[in-house]
């Protein structure tokens, strides 16, 4: 109820309304400018009458319903009129005032304050400390600061945590269609989630821009973006804090590649969402997404222009991005007989002045390119300046409308980019509206907006959790209650209920016994001294690789450190390659899984994949080989190929692990994880579980 | 010579002259346009006058002298043109015709004939296959499109390979002051770097940018450019072409992670070249440093906003850009006084509305800041697009010329950035430029410009060489002569005179000798069979490590391939870190040097840092600190500390042996080159020379 009073209030009440200019000035002038047409009631103990129309002492005064109060005083006494817009029967409030979240101790025990008052009276509250919010499609707005003096509408929703950027995107001369845009500042009580709930529902609305400082309500907000993404109406999410300043310490490694930043990414990338990382690429692809409804039917893009040098800086980018270009393959000849003779055929396909001359000739490249069965999204590169001259701009104008012909009769999406962020040419611009054709901004930011295009996914599927794995683990793991940090093979124990294996072991008391353990198992070994909580076992000096007799086991484990609580003995495996993996819930997101290479690497090099859990085989496959550390399985330098498809099974594992335990551990791993040769398996040869509260 | 008629023509002869729309009706136009006060005869066979005044039908009917001509005739005549232009004693050609190096193999026949006979005759030729040039300065053209009503000028060259980025430079609404432009084209005979040689020595030009497809006569580019450099003319380099496609098969692992892309970039930086990737980043990048001319006394910046969501995007941007922002330290208690109690004193700063309010607040602010001795940039952070609201636009120019006034008492330079890269506001605009401050568009193209700015270094000086390491490894080398592919053992005996040491090691022809030098040397050992031609011996199971028995060497000898030159048996050593240093020689940019990780990570991770060679061991060292594994010499988790120093000797000592043998030798290597702990030293385990033409 409350969000629906907040964006689409039947009454209004602005509380500091003035006739100066100001938030309660600017925000009567907000209501004019989109044209709203419920009952306005001007709130100022001071003036009988105001702009016209009579004022209120206080909200009290008022005779009629108020659905929406407008709020611009001081800190201090916005409770108080909270407190009356309750007895109004109000369902919202927009709190432009800051001195909560945004100002120390004092201002965040206010915002405490105020949040349980509009969660106790079923209050949606935009802000506080933001500029309020517009509503185009709906004609309303709670909104303090001055507009613009036309403001384009389209089906783009906006919902930013910063005013600044809430002023960037209104008075943006790139022109985005605006359905909605809602500064949401402290988020004491709606959040962006809500918002984006309430979006998903408005058939106004065909596409959302976040821009998050925090993502508050992640559960919700990563479900509803999934909602969104399903109902195939794009989610873009800019979020700042990516910083490697103030990342957490964790106990194992997962935490130090899996921090909050990349446990957002993989929440958001599983959920469909589109991630931006600057205003500009959060406006280029917002440009792009929100005028190509429909999603492309194949991947791979093909691309025009007149100039060798456009094209290479292209080809820069796009491989920067993941832009993959298709193959000319069928279209070579068709292109070159198009082209002058000396014309290089290939894709990005350069024009030469044939294509710039004689329409014809563009039209039937773009045509022939377009054709191709794998090229989803067709791509014309242009330096459309804006001051390019005349004669210029007529030609260019023209070859753009050659292409937009050939690519419309193979029935896929255009897309123009300039070289260049300037505004384009105006002539360009009317041509490209005219035949609806995006016209992007900048090589760099145009292919990211392309690449972000091409590879829209919906929300990735979960694989089902297993009862019988769930309870063969939980019975084990009571087997060790009282133990607050079970060892390696205690660990392993647990896990092997999930299919999880490690080498052939014995655990055992005495240096004895574990040369005896030693002979079974066959040398080489690996000896271990398990000793109550030390997690790194080789930074301690607990392990010893490639024992080859009795006597030197025995040795060994008479020189490693006591007391210690046994020793493991584990038959010395040579794998192909050594992965890390591991599993953690992030307090936002849940649980996670995480693969990539292990050892020294894991920290120098983050050489990672983090994914939200549960995970299925086939999306873990997907995960490991998006690693560097996966070619080494591929058959490199002459080795044998390792067994992949066991190491995304062990992935998936883990991850229903995690997920089926995030109440009760906190994080899981196996590093290294062993990978043999195809068709044996793989073996973790070392396992960590960390229980919650540790 | 040449180049002076190309640049300042004392006179002018359009071939191809016309009165209707094409290049030589443009050029004509693009005379009047810079003012050019030269004579200009007009060529046309087919009209006896023409725009005015008389024209002939060929150069040779001219009776005047002619400087330079200007081309735009179709490619087979271009030659007897350029004859007659000889003829006419003419120094300087611009030849727009396409058809030659761009137009397959008969254009690139057409293109060395021209190029023979211009180097043949001493002409300077712009093009083929370009537009033309512009000299705003020295008010010349030659130049083959039509140009913008007004083009704004100052002290910026450019020099672009490609038409259409000239075309974007000059019509771009960003108005960078140029003082001229040149289109070079396919460069068939004058360079980029000749036109960077002319500008150096140009007091009109304070700086140049260069779009390049493809360094020409990349020697003298570096040469030319590190005069430049030396000479505070910053040049700011576009190189297209980093694409991973089409790198060359090497031999060993420098080639494969310091290839073609790696040497540009290596000479570039080492040349105190500013290399950008986009070309708003190039646009940006020149507005700032020939804006700000004065180097920063300090590296690190301090910036302001009225915004947390500014703020926290711009903390993104630096940490991508490697911007570091100064501690607010001894500013702290000033900055407490000036802003409300609640307000968060960090850098970046946000102002809150106290600053907006109050201007000396905010010029407060920025002195405090400015006045920091480690700040040497002020840098003020808005949200400043097109539209923005007249109210709007005159707080923050307010904000902006109280920033400046504070900035400026400290004597500091301060830059704006706006968060989009959209025009700014043209009231701010008008005020940065009254107060002599560069507006930067967009975050991160504004920080990538202020982390160029702030890191620009002169040209890395080069050690001297040594004649007595070059004559003692020339005497080793010749003893080796005969054999065309040195053995790992031969090539370190060359390598020793330069001071590079390898482990303890026997060189030995049969099983039972192999054993009794490991008795000798100690166990472990190392054993590696020398087979002809087999450079990695690893992957060909030429080596077996860890051999802790006489029985176990003399086995292993016995088992590996045969026939073999004989075995080397060397001391098992455990370092703290494998690094791989090599080197090699670049076709384009001459002797290089490679330091990074070794093993397999050399080719999953990249993580390796490139320079020019040779290398001083401060500069050595700076390298290998520069680089992820270095970390792992720093004391890492527990372990001992390496011995870096020795490292960087060893680095400086192989980049003195590729620079003193860059004519012999093509490639270098050690890998791995062990790094013992602190004080210790470093060993080369293995060595590979590859003699030029291998």
């Amino acid at each position: 109820m409350g969000i629906r009073s907040l964006l689409n209030p039947r009454s209004i009440a602005i509380v500091g309304a003035s006739d100066k200019i100001g938030p309660g000035f600017n925000a009567w002038n907000a209501l004019k400018h989109v044209g709203y047409e419920g009952k306005v009631y001007l709130v100022n103990p001071n003036k009988p009458d105001l702009l016209g129309q009579k004022a209120y002492p206080s909200l009290r005064d008022i005779d009629g319903e108020v659905d929406a109060v407008f709020i611009a005083v001081k800190a201090e006494s916005v409770l108080e009129v909270a407190t009356q817009a309750v007895e109004k029967r109000a369902g919202a409030l927009a709190i432009l005032s800051s001195g909560f979240g945004d100002a120390g101790d004092a201002g965040l025990v206010l915002q405490q304050e105020l949040s349980q008052f509009a969660q106790a009276n079923d209050l949606a509250v935009c802000g506080p400390n933001c500029l309020g919010l517009l509503n185009f499609s709906g004609r309303s707005a709670l909104f303090g600061t001055s507009l613009p003096d036309s403001v384009k509408r389209g089906g783009i929703a906006a919902v930013v945590q910063s005013g600044s950027i809430g002023i960037a995107l209104l008075n943006s001369g790139r022109g985005l269609g605006l359905s909605h845009l809602v500064t949401s500042g402290n988020e004491a009580v709606t959040a962006t989630a809500d918002y984006l709930e309430a979006f998903v529902d408005d058939p106004a609305v065909s596409t959302v821009i976040v821009f998050a400082e925090q993502i508050r309500k992640p559960q919700k907000f990563i479900a509803v973006a999934a909602r969104a993404a399903a109902a195939t109406k794009p989610v873009i999410v800019l979020k700042s804090g990516r910083s490697e300043r103030g990342r957490a310490a964790v106990m194992a490694h997962t935490g130090a590649v899996a921090g909050s930043v990349e446990a957002c990414d993989a929440a958001l990338r599983d959920a469909g969402v589109i991630q931006v990382f600057t205003l500009d690429e959060l406006i280029e692809t917002a440009a792009l997404v929100s005028q190509i409804r429909t999603k492309p039917r194949a991947r791979k893009v093909a691309a025009l222009s007149l100039s060798g040098g456009e094209i290479a800086l292209a080809v820069d980018a796009a491989e920067e991005n993941g832009v993959v270009f298709a193959a000319v393959g069928p279209a070579q000849a068709g292109l070159q007989s198009l082209l002058p003779p000396f014309a290089h055929i290939s894709n990005p396909l350069d024009l030469t002045w044939a294509g710039l001359y004689d329409p014809k000739v563009a039209e039937g490249c773009a045509r022939a390119l377009a054709d191709l069965d794998d090229v989803g999204t067709m791509v014309l590169l242009q330096d459309a300046p804006t001051g390019l001259g005349a004669q210029q701009a007529a030609r260019y104008s023209g070859l753009l409308k050659a292409v937009a012909t050939g690519v419309q009769a193979a029935g896929k999406p255009l897309v123009a980019v300039s070289n260049l962020s300037d505004e384009p040419h105006p002539e360009l611009a009317r041509v490209a509206r005219e035949t609806g054709v995006p016209y992007l901004r900048g090589t760099r930011e145009g292919l990211f907006a392309i690449a972000r295009y091409a590879a829209q996914r919906p929300p990735r599927e979960r694989p089902p959790s297993d009862p019988r794995e769930r309870a063969a683990a939980l019975e084990r793991w009571d087997r060790l209650q009282g133990n607050p940090m079970p060892a390696e093979h205690e660990a392993r124990a647990v896990l092997e209920s999930y299919g999880i294996r490690g080498p052939e072991e014995r655990f055992v008391h005495t240096p004895d016994e574990a040369a005896a353990a030693a002979r079974v198992i066959g040398f080489p070994v690996v000896l271990k001294a398990i000793v109550a909580g030390v997690v790194h076992k080789s930074d301690a000096g607990l392990v010893k690789l490639r024992l080859a007799s009795e006597e030197s086991v025995r040795d060994a484990a008479a020189k490693m450190a006591k007391p210690n609580l046994g020793f493991l003995v584990q038959k010395m495996i040579t794998p192909i390659a050594e992965l890390l993996v591991g599993a953690r819930v992030d307090p936002d997101f849940g649980p996670l899984v995480v693969v990539g290479a292990g050892g020294v690497n894991v920290e120098l090099y983050k050489d990672v994949s983090v994914s939200t859990a549960p995970i299925s085989e086939p999306d873990a496959l997907a995960a490991l080989t998006s690693t560097r550390i996966a070619r080494t399985l591929d058959g490199w330098r002459g080795a044998a190929r390792g067994d992949t498809k066991a190491a995304a099974r062990t992935i998936a594992a883990l991850s229903r692990f995690i997920a089926d335990f995030a109440d009760d551990f906190q994080e899981v791993e196996l590093n290294p994880l062993a990978v043999l040769e195809e068709g044996n398996g793989c073996l973790a040869l070392d396992c960590v579980i960390v229980p919650r509260g540790k």
